[in-house]
């Protein structure tokens, strides 16, 4: 698995090559001595810049009182390789355990919040709460990510998407299309 | 291609199951007697009952005023039967052509809304716009999905997953984890 070292800095105005796609991603943060992670598909990218991201995270999971409070979190990247660990985070709560120890997970220092990366994942979006209008009426927090972290190789990593129901679709192959392109988006 | 004769109502509240993957699709609108279409990546499931979708689309689409006036339209799911569509849909303006025409798409009637059906594609979600208190500042407009039809088969179209730069990731193999989910959802 990846870990942080192989990582490169990534142009956050860029991260929708990663989130746009759909990925079902681990959101981890940090509220006084105290981390957790959570499974999360619900998400868009709402901006290039600022790099807006905008998360649907229900207030049934403890993530959410975390980050009402830190106001900031990691938006990390699973691959495959960590489909168990996906689906285990999904249907456990950090009000009962530590996820980092339960699914075996490495903790490291991010550069510009205090929520820790995943270091197994393939990419980590560092973000800050950029605007909680419509946290209490949707539990819909919109990011902005500041910093993002993204693995060398490989070029197109195996993604998980989550249909529901204990089923998730893996990213397949690449089509490429730019000539067609005429304005690129 | 799929044509409206082969789809099947599909539960409201369980859109999730095409739209939380994160397909690009294409969103059909309808105004006083125009109609366009525009492709769309930035998208988020939001909640199950009622079954809202949020979806950030850019004043500079036509599709964006046409929406604001009619305060509705349709989410079809293409796959990559329409990839050159997709992309062509992408890259032009319904300001200047007639994007039903031009790229050769049938119309079909809705059963909920004015906006039509794009028969071509795997499904067709109806919206009615729910809430726009977040459309003047980020053109994220709050859908409601009020009528539902998918196509009986295949069961995993082959959907397109927007990367950015002329790029799509194609919708790969199935996982399923049902085992490991206490909670399914």
């Amino acid at each position: 698995m990846n870990t942080d070292t192989d990582k490169r800095d990534f142009p956050v105005s860029n991260v929708r090559r990663y989130l746009e796609p759909g990925p079902v991603v681990l959101v981890s943060s940090k509220w006084q001595n105290e981390t957790d992670i959570m499974t999360l598909g619900w998400h868009t990218v709402m901006e290039f810049v600022p790099s807006l991201v905008g998360c649907m995270i229900s207030s049934a999971n403890h993530t959410h009182e975390m980050i009402r409070q830190s106001r900031e979190c990691v938006i990390n990247l699973p691959t495959t390789a960590l489909t168990d660990t996906v689906a285990g985070v999904g249907n456990s709560s950090g009000l009962e355990i530590d996820k980092f120890a339960e699914f075996n997970l490495t903790k490291q220092r991010a550069s510009r919040v205090e929520a820790p990366l995943i270091g197994e994942c393939h990419a980590h979006f560092e973000c800050r709460l950029h605007d909680d209008v419509l946290v209490d009426t949707y539990n819909f927090f919109i990011f902005e990510v500041v910093k993002a972290h993204v693995a060398a190789q490989p070029e197109h990593p195996e993604t998980l998407h989550y249909r529901g129901d204990g089923e998730f679709m893996v990213a397949g192959g690449t089509i490429d299309r730019r000539s067609l392109f005429t304005r690129v988006l």
